[in-house]
């Protein structure tokens, strides 16, 4: 672990960031709505890239594509020896139309930045921008990974991974605004913290035929139907109840005539777990299961199986460091910092975690009125108050990270 | 029952009208290739029952629409007192392609006379014609029934009974050409003949959700899943196992994404039933399963049942008067006549025959070298020879009716 | 067919053995109370057995033990060339406890004549003795089976076939009285006339546990219950709906505390089958089905599957022609004679049928009032008259079988 | 909370205690051996109550019988003013024959201590005798809880508090040894522990008859299956996948002839959890799921549900408390102590933990060769080390507790 004991608070550096992401909020907001203005699917995330780009020109940095997508780095370095700490945030839209009267309502029909990533990206070029200005006065490096595509599977992450985001990187911090919790909150979860996610597809193929004579076809849709209720013995008698688990069937492609028995049936399902030997063992049932449905109904099942976000493992010391920096930071803005619990959805930040200790942070991002405005809802909203305790607490991280510290 | 003891087969009237049709046999193939050539879909066979219609003008009979669609009624009068026999054939083709390289393949793509109502039609108008010829010699009267939409639910037949097109019908004969029989082959069945059909669709609502989170969610494709494995009791458990029954799911629409817990399923069935209290039966379990699973998985379902064709009835003593004659005739094409037991399929001949005794026979028209070509196939084939035999088989029952008889 | 065109009604030999008959009426209910009062179970008649031996004792008849239980077989021979007729007639009873008040109510502590074996047995011995006094004025010979256990699987039939009950038989008669049939009436069907059975165990092993840790164990009861609702397939969707087919599991025994996992569960199961072809058809899908779920749940599944009583088949020439000679014959006390459909329940009859041209025939004994006493019920009442119109009627067709005819 | 800081190990009182407990390790172990060969099944262990009874009488404190069965308390008053800490220790034993080859192997046949109660109450007795020896050394008063009954639900817990046995008590401290562990080792866990459990019987009533004719009956067998399929929906699908939950159909009564419908059928269940709200849900959802069932079947569903042991809630405040103790004295017998995870069985001390702030520690019994001989069978073995360390452990809690302290 690199973070040392604590931050001196009359430390200097550590008062002009904080002093300097004040300043700079009006920017953040500015920049989290034209983000939102503009909002770009998945791997298409084209002229968002290209607006990050531009921000960080001029600027005392080094920019870099990275991975299959629009993904960038953007690496500064101190000057001085020491550790590489790197901050992810994730840059793209989700296949939402927006239903509400924001000034800055999305412009792009049936895509919105429902999930804040536009907020993520806002508060960490600003961030990035702050940290480059006072960057003599810290030790080592920081490098920043803007990931395009975090909502779709495989995401960015996996081939900026592959492509090099995380060379010589010994931790990385991320941060997601959190629309349940009260702006002013920040929460985490020590060990596996979101579920790591499979997925695969089943196609059962019978005998088509006509609806008057079952004998002499073979049906898809009985197949596909008795492979359902089987599969919740998955989850309900081969997994340690005191295990996570879920396993669900999303889609039953089983349309047709009323009056002809199918031939085949799709059906795609969707596991989540938070251990990897529960994900093994899930993949084994479900092909098990699979082939008993072939022979009890005289079918042919074809299963595509794809294991993909791993679970999210928030490095317990690593966290605790950061956790106990913050609380001693008092940041004014910061009134709770709890542990959230372990969270049913996945992240491709998992893939970050697998590979350097990591921490997934939560910033509460709920309108002041307490009103319920979900993630990947036509009516998200985020209270914009959380982009600069975002950007403080990340700042903060970072330089108690990177100020003198014992090894 | 109007059928006289016997033909005699020295009748003059009999003997011309065969006479007559053997020299027509051309015509009723050229009829039956122009129809293949230009196939229509149900209720859409605007120019098909045009041709139909331009046909018996200058008839000596009456012609009027009947019915929501194309449908004819043509009325031969011989002139004396006596019964009304009702001929039907209907003339609606299928959405299918044609595959083959027949010189009268289907010029409309995607549609195709795959169930040979091509032949039914043509047939039947050469018939007319002939009786119309002979039909001084004759009693009572004929009505010629040109039915639309014999292929989909409700059919043609519905709205003509109640556009009148039994009004004086005494009894009413039709015919189908059978590619599994051999050319020669006349088939028939006493009572419940070819199954009763309804249909019903069944809509269940949960609550979508995300698929890391089933237990804020109520999952409808397990709804659905269920409620198809329950289904099976129906057949296996409910129905007397010496009475005939079949309850398809034909369709299950489920389709969605992998990650996203499916908020509504529709699924369609079939039911097929040979007795009408079995098809009551049916429809109070499935109506009794359908709010079982509502119960058991707190959806809402919303069953959409709709009774359709009836279970068409051979008239026991009208059938065997026919077949008798028929094997009186000695029809030089007919090589056999036999009872071809209940058929799988339904056929809206049944509304006919559920108002007024009737019989429905069956015209092997396999081709030469014994290949399989069925029914609703791309590849469906005809031997056109089958058509003279459908003509001697309804002209010889008509003219056994209406010639001198006991009542 | 042995059976002459007609029984020439003024023959002396036919009037004198109904004559006979009348007379011996009272001997018939005689023998009738006697059997009821001492019943005894299938393969423990003994003294049944005994009585019914005592009875042909100074009769001109040879007798002799016949099969594994107390069966036992009487030959009649007329001295004259000609056909040799069996007529069979069953001895056991039921493991019921009689409710009611006859005189001549069981003795025997939880055995009941229920199912009328009673008087099967008391009339065919009388009818016996009696074809026996007029044996010289017929061909041929007559044979008597009189068989234990018809009620148990496998019965008495089978090994009483094995040691030689049909050798040199040309045809067999059976009867059954009917007490939902008016006492007067004789049922018959032509062809498949009562279903064919097989049954099964199987045993389904897992592993054995604690409920709370279901991970630890494999679930036996889990793997029978989705067994049962897989097997509902077997009739709703494998089998011809125009075909007769019943698969019941009539036991599931997963008996055990509700704290533990059950590592075992064995179902027994009932197979009931109008066609060979159907029966096999079922045993395959059976034996599928558990493959299936040993894969499906990882299982052990032990199938043991047994195919006894045939389909049993009435041979239709056979069958039609002493039906004719029934209805020929007016017997006084017959009021109706009525194709009484296929029946649901089995009989081991089925194996003479299947190794002879056979025919089992059924005679009304309803109480007079009307009132439900069913077969195999504590409350079974048997009209007393039945006794006379069951020897009459198989002495009718011995007559007509035995006298002068055409070969 | 009433420990105090941290015990001062130089503190006489401590140090003779355990010298003492040390001195009295061969008692405690002839204690368990004889308690081992004369085991008592739950609720009749009138003969191993009067044995603990006996040993008490002469000792300086007061003894009364508590509860319905054989329970008993044991009041050891310091004389002087402070807490009142309660020791718990339960003596039944199990229907198990055991199967070892032991000189002090149970005499009762059937009957076997395979849970290590025998040890608990050997410990427990040898260390209130030390404690009783002491007492005028120690503040506020001990009250020992020998509890029967412990394997049956309900078991002895519940109706000694109903007669008194936590009045006037502070706190409850309970101790079970662990094959599973090392000896040597102390296990603890924090909040809740262990699963709470309720368990269910449903019965569900149809209408019987024989075999070959389901459509008159109505199949107790079915419904009975269909409803464990839908009832792994409870946990797969209606349970949040962070809960813990297991449901288990224990037993499927349902055993009957292969060839009649079974008319009733009664299923016995067993449900673990680890909070109220998800027994609450669970409770919810089977009702609802059983009533499904009576409309999906046409059956009645008779469910009697009974929510029995809670979950067993180790207060974390006084948890930690004693672990820091037990840390701090380092007991030259104990070599680890770690958080030994939540288990899943239930434990009836559960019903004391949901009265008063307790703490059930757990305390490896493995024997030396680490082999596995689990609990509850046949092949258990106790390392009799096990027995000085129990009594170490709960002394030092007890000392600690109520030596000089701040309030």
């Amino acid at each position: 672990m690199k973070l040392k004991e604590s931050i001196n608070m009359s430390n200097d550096v550590y008062s002009e960031l904080m002093s300097r992401l004040e300043q700079s909020e009006d920017e953040m907001i500015q920049l989290r709505r034209h983000f939102h203005e503009y909002p770009e699917l998945s791997f298409k995330e084209k002229n968002t890239s290209q607006y990050i780009k531009n921000y960080y020109q001029g600027l005392d940095c080094t920019v870099r594509s990275c991975g299959d997508g629009y993904g960038m780095i953007v690496d500064i370095d101190s000057g001085h020896p020491g550790p590489k700490l790197a901050l992810r945030a994730d840059f793209d839209a989700l296949a939402i139309q927006e239903d509400n009267t924001l000034p800055f309502k999305s412009k792009n029909p049936g895509v919105m930045h429902a999930c804040g990533h536009d907020g993520h990206t806002a508060y960490m070029m600003v961030l990035a921008k702050n940290l480059i200005a006072i960057k003599d006065q810290l030790k080592g490096s920081i490098r920043i990974i803007h990931q395009p595509a975090e909502e779709v599977s495989p995401g960015g992450a996996k081939s900026m991974i592959a492509d090099g985001a995380l060379d010589g990187v010994d931790n990385v911090i991320g941060i997601h605004v959190m629309s349940s919790m009260p702006t002013g909150a920040i929460g985490y979860h020590l060990g596996e913290s979101q579920t790591g996610r499979s997925d695969f597809t089943v196609k059962f193929t019978g005998k088509g035929g006509h609806a008057s004579m079952p004998h002499l076809s073979n049906d898809a849709i009985i197949a596909g139907s008795y492979f359902v209720t089987a599969l919740q013995t998955v989850v309900s008698r081969r997994i340690d109840p005191f295990d996570t688990a879920s396993v669900t069937i999303g889609s039953f492609d089983g349309a047709g005539s009323f009056n002809a028995i199918k031939e085949t049936v799709t059906l795609k399902g969707d596991v989540r777990v938070m251990k990897e030997a529960t994900r093994q063992k899930i993949r084994e049932q479900i092909s098990q299961i699979s082939h008993g449905i072939e022979t009890t109904f005289g079918v042919k099942a074809q299963l595509d199986y794809d294991d993909n976000y791993p679970v999210l493992y928030n490095n317990p010391k690593f966290t605790e460091a950061i956790i106990k920096e913050l609380k001693q930071a008092q940041i004014p803005q910061v009134t709770q910092i709890t542990d959230f619990g372990p969270q049913d959805p996945s992240e491709d930040f998992a893939y970050f975690a697998q590979k350097k200790p990591s921490s997934f942070l939560y910033v509460g991002c709920m309108t002041d009125d307490g009103a319920n405005h979900p993630h990947h809802s036509p009516d998200f909203l985020m209270n914009e108050k959380c982009l600069l305790i975002a950007a403080k607490a990340a700042g903060t991280a970072t330089v108690s990270y990177l100020s003198d510290f014992d090894k």
